[in-house]
């Protein structure tokens, strides 16, 4: 195998209650990647479409990540990137986490599969790092193993997959208005109360029980976010609006994507996300704001080859 | 049935990361009671052995929750209650609690069942409030549902049983000491950092998914606790060697059962827990403190009719 083309599918980080280690996968919407074996030995990105973003290889995330693999394998060939973005960075559904995790995936395949996922996602880190000044897997985790994720440790950085109930569905609308990671970040306070952070844990166990169980009525029920969401959803507009519509429309439950803007609803069943999503959309159309809107089921394969 | 003799079982609440939600249930210790039917109306206590507890209803912890479901019940009879106490109150392994649930659960029985166990955990509440001047359930829940259980709001109640995995046995230490609820609560911070706050959510995430998938390393990986342990450890001689020596001698883990000063560690099989308790035993003979120590299979059923 001389080349490979993948897609590298948008992700969602957090997913209300478990800021920072919960994630999960989406399926319709994500770059597409090619990437060549080279006789000359190196990293090059010879294309990028869909977004400007640098060519130069240590300022372009998948650059980086991929730079990461390279410089550790040591192969006596070289890659050539080629990028086809479809993912709007800075849309929070983890546009630069399918860059980094999409070059890694695709040259541990074209060297033969010598790394692991857990490795892969720790090289797509270093490519994260640069997007975000610091280095998480929280999106890059539900990108290389598919599905829910769990980051339990990032050092040593150690990945937990959760199972995916068959029937979840993700509605996500990406507000077109942007949200600088630091911004976001720099909204949340440094504390937290410790009754807060109690009912978040607690969140967080039920939710994963949830996940196992298949209960979509507790998966509902600890999709709430008392620590984050009433900070970060001040910078979102009609946060509350599209929250209160997507619940009432039958989503199981709705919060912020990653950093933001985006806002994604979890359903059970196809029928469900249509209806939650038709909801929105009309409450939003409404507004001064464009937006763009998807509907997927969760991808429990994570990047594919295509 | 006119009279039933219950078992009434210790437990460990928080389980290291889970403080306030997470709890399990022990097997070799706990409570005898005799609850009978009455002809007169109304509860009383006619016996109590083992630890000088008060007779007064009104005061008493079982007396307050036995008169919290009889006066939801309102039959035309009444219960009279005999305690043969074994779990010394203030140990940390839930004493208040197996009386609170004790004779919940003993007076649904003689009333033909018609309550479901959230339901006597929330009339337990009220005797365990007694105790501790405020109402919680992570000694309950344990006790009355088995198990690990998670106690995922308190308002309104609503708990989910965890599984349990089969090799999973408990060590504990109870060092003769008295710490009182209130010192322990009010030596904890009311605000912690949000980093510390999402360690311990990732480890509650992990625990609940190494229960569900009989993970013991995960287990013991997740068995850690960022937020109350390095506050309340200080109340607790020689708390950090019972956890080294339990930890080099094979324990998953090692917290502080409840507020302490009760010490519990969770291993897989009965000969580690053996080796585990035979340490710890050789370490704090050496101190000047006394101390009482078991080992006990997870009880998956909790009180139990005798």
């Amino acid at each position: 195998m001389d080349h490979i083309k993948i897609f590298s599918p948008a992700t969602v980080a957090n997913v209300s209650c478990g800021f920072d280690v919960l994630g999960f996968c989406l399926d319709t919407i994500g770059d597409e990647m090619i990437i060549k074996k080279t006789v000359q030995k190196g990293i090059i990105i010879s294309k990028i479409e869909g977004y400007n973003l640098p060519f130069e290889v240590k300022k372009n995330v998948a650059g980086v990540s991929a730079l990461a693999i390279y410089n550790d394998a040591k192969p006596d060939f070289g890659f050539d990137i080629e990028i086809y973005k479809n993912i709007k960075p800075g849309s929070g559904v983890g546009s630069s986490s399918a860059s980094a995790a999409g070059s890694v995936f695709a040259i541990n395949e074209l060297l033969g599969r010598p790394y692991n996922k857990t490795q892969l996602t720790k090289f797509a880190m270093k490519g994260e790092a640069l997007a975000s000044n610091c280095e998480h897997a929280d999106n890059l985790a539900p990108a290389l193993f598919g599905g829910f994720t769990l980051v339990k440790n990032l050092s040593p950085l150690q990945i937990v997959q959760l199972p995916t109930p068959n029937e979840l569905f993700a509605v996500v609308i990406h507000p077109q208005i942007e949200i600088k990671t630091s911004e976001s970040r720099a909204i949340l306070p440094k504390e937290v109360s410790l009754n807060n952070a109690i009912t978040q844990w607690a969140n967080v166990g039920s939710l994963v029980h949830a996940l196992h169980t298949e209960d979509y009525k507790l998966i509902s029920e600890s999709l709430n976010d008392v620590i984050v969401e009433p900070h970060r959803s001040k910078l979102i507009p009609y946060f509350s609006d599209v929250k209160q519509t997507a619940i009432n429309s039958g989503a199981l439950g709705t919060g912020i994507s990653g950093s933001g803007p985006s806002i994604f609803s979890l359903c059970k069943g196809i029928d469900s996300a249509n209806k939650v999503m038709d909801a929105i959309k009309n409450l939003y159309s409404k507004t001064e704001i464009a937006f763009e809107m998807y509907v997927s089921k969760i991808n429990t394969e994570g990047i594919k080859i295509l």
